[in-house]
């Protein structure tokens, strides 16, 4: 019953934090010790804990609970959480937002129509959801090309190795379709939603931007743009952001984002800046103002709220919907429950970590889903689906065979937790150490390269 | 009781079109027809009607009533209604918003400082409000410059002569002062709010440019720009606009300009677009990137919600308030209680009109405060107040001798209505002929040139 009444006023207290948008680092680290507590309140009682329902009461409820209270994942483009340390349940995602699975077959098609083995993120099902992939590629097939775009919302200089997920994979996508990709960053939005100024919104954008183009994008065939720049660039720009912005009402962004009376008219209006340029008139300079060239979009899942209003306006103001690619989250060391976060150091391995810092934080942070003693593991063998280094690795170890290995000798417990973390370790510092050196070499030139409205090398 | 009902069922018929957003004519239409029934309805039963209030019920209630169906008058930037013919009660309308009067005081004031006679609009109380212009005016004489702001939304081609009353007044103020000016064609705001492309929009703020340039404005002292041009032209433009939108709520707006749930996100946000011209900083290639210089905004005064909302957010963003001088609404010919719709020939004098049209609509539709017959107004005199040829020669007259003549024998009884509505025909008619000359004069070019963002000749 104490446990009970803990739990309750914690559920009160991440409600209220959120309520008032506190600091995701605050609201976070409130949803770690809910969730803490309701695995507490199982082992003592035996039951799942029920919002307004005692320890002593039968639980004959099976509506859906208070936030984060009941088998529901959270999964918005603020918050992220579940109950299951396996992490978000994203068949159930896939049901819930209505897009589709990409399965073994779709997963072939693009091998087929690209003319290569498809991307480690496609085979192990860390991109998992679409929406029109296939119309997509049987246009590409006749010859109609289509265009990329992707984004990052920059809140802070520093960036972990989970936001390179969907640069690595876009790049990859640039590389074997040859199109042009646009990459938006959504400096307004961070100075709307954060208390932070437009300056540095607008510095955290450029140096983001050096982060991305260190993954080795190409300044011919790539745009990098900055919303507080670009808006005030591209009077084409502004004109979808205004037709997107005519035809999605209050019911609507509240419906979808759950905004409120009290939230600012910017934020309110902010999913249009978002939208605009999955439509090819937002570039001129690249599209030559063709208004009907497709867009694929790849993203984490968590955006794609944001793609279904833009899906929705699309025909009505005459463009075509874009396609999307949505991806899974990339874990917290801590575990699978949430995303990693930029404002917590110990749940990220941030792109400047040193080796050592690399080695510490995995060594220390990482969750484990090895047993307690080597005797135990040995005898019962790990779990890697809870387990944050295998889960890390599934990421970033491109040899299928290998990773398969670690996974048969980590679950039969030949291959220790300290091993695997070692492992991943030496994955991770080859990798953070060249991107390092890749970044090096961005300069503020090459940054304003990319980020000037131009055309790319591309005939439309 | 029937006129009872009738006016119980338009009563709910104006609110209904009004909550649909329907057309400004229709809305307008059906206002007419509910203050003719109105008028009906006290003759009839020589009491005012009350909404809720059938005539045998004795009148107890004095809340304010349903819109347009008390004492109130509505003045939005959206509706202006009022039962009486004089118009609308200006002084209760100052209260009502906290702005304060022009007085004689400030008048004289005006003069001092410019060092030139007052305009007749202030002369005669045409500009009767103001918000913070002594603060302008001290500031002017430790030789500390300020700037113009003003405004027109382009909802079509056609402009009649209540649209140049700002324009007029500006120009002057310009002159005597010697100061850069902004003016803001809302394009934007008329697609979001009317069944109109953006093209169309935009085509209508070119047009209009050009009969706000026939004023005689200087292209070396005036920037006039389109929003869906300026806003993709200026960053600097932008990032006031969304400081303005972070610190505005629903909420507010809700309140201030009565949007609901179902009104479209660009209207929501739209406010902050208005309001950003009013900080220097929104135009760098004026004012050097300074923040700090102070804005003048001469408008009507169903436009001071936009500003309310600026000056209250312009402290929290580091920008001093906007002062402000707010004119009266010039009539419809029909009478003062409405204002002239530009989407009712009949209702205005449009600047294409010919010598015929002006005189046929003068005769035909300008809605006269004499009396029946001529035996009647020689005898009883007429009633300047309610007579739309007198109050229009108020606006345009220069000479104030004249008008006070006129003013007299017109309540004297020994004007005729058909003499005093002559007057006005050839006051307007080389009024605007001149003004078709000088707009035939503006070229695609001088359009151009005022509305291309550069520096004006003013050193700040």
């Amino acid at each position: 019953m104490e446990i009970y009444e803990q739990l309750t006023a914690q559920g009160d207290k991440v409600r209220s934090l959120k309520t008032a948008k506190a600091d995701k680092a605050d609201v976070d680290a409130a949803i770690q010790l809910l969730l803490k507590l309701k695995v507490d309140y199982k082992e003592v009682t035996g039951q799942d804990y029920k919002a307004g329902c005692p320890p002593s009461g039968t639980a004959v409820s099976n509506d859906r609970q208070s936030e984060n209270g009941g088998e529901e994942d959270t999964v918005d483009p603020w918050n992220v959480a579940t109950n299951s340390a396996k992490g978000v349940d994203y068949d159930k995602l896939i049901v819930r937002f209505g897009s589709s699975k990409i399965d073994q077959e779709l997963v072939d098609r693009i091998e087929k129509v690209s003319g290569q083995k498809a991307h480690r993120f496609l085979r192990r099902g860390i991109f998992f959801s679409h929406r029109d992939m296939n119309q997509v590629l049987d246009a590409y097939e006749k010859q109609k090309s289509f265009y990329l775009y992707t984004g990052r919302g920059p809140s802070s200089q520093a960036m972990h190795v989970g936001h390179l997920i969907p640069f690595v994979f876009t790049k990859w996508l640039q590389d074997v379709f040859d199109i042009p990709l646009v990459i938006q960053l959504t400096d307004d939005e961070k100075y709307l939603w954060k208390d932070l100024s437009l300056e540095d919104c607008h510095r955290f954008a450029e140096e983001n931007a050096k982060d991305i183009i260190a993954c080795g994008f190409d300044v011919n065939k790539t745009f990098i743009f900055s919303d507080l720049d670009y808006m005030g660039s591209s009077p084409e720009f502004y004109r979808n952001v205004v037709k997107v912005q005519k035809h999605v009402t209050f019911n609507q962004v509240k419906g979808i984002f759950g905004f409120s009376d009290s939230d600012c008219i910017g934020k309110i209006s902010f999913p249009a800046i978002q939208a605009a340029p999955a439509f090819s008139s937002s570039f001129p300079q690249i599209f030559k103002g063709r208004k009907d060239v497709q867009c694929l979009i790849p993203c984490a899942i968590d955006q794609d709220p944001y793609f279904r209003m833009t899906r929705d306006v699309a025909p009505r103001i005459g463009y075509p919907k874009p396609a999307l690619l949505h991806s899974t989250f990339f874990p917290a060391l801590q575990g699978a429950q949430t995303k990693m976060s930029a404002s917590d150091a110990n749940s990220s391995i941030f792109l400047t970590d040193t080796p050592k810092q690399i080695k510490n934080k995995v060594n220390k942070h990482a969750f484990s889903g090895g047993k307690d003693t080597i005797e135990e593991h040995r005898e019962q063998g790990g779990n890697p689906d809870i387990d944050v280094a295998f889960m890390y690795l599934t990421f970033f170890m491109e040899d299928d065979e290998q990773l398969e290995k670690i996974r048969q000798d980590y679950t039969s417990g030949a291959l220790l937790t300290g091993e695997l973390k070692k492992m991943l370790i030496e994955t991770l510092q080859p990798m953070i150490t060249a991107h390092q050196e890749n970044r090096k070499n961005v300069t503020d030139e090459m940054v304003k390269q990319f980020m000037t409205p131009r055309p790319l090398n591309f005939n439309f």
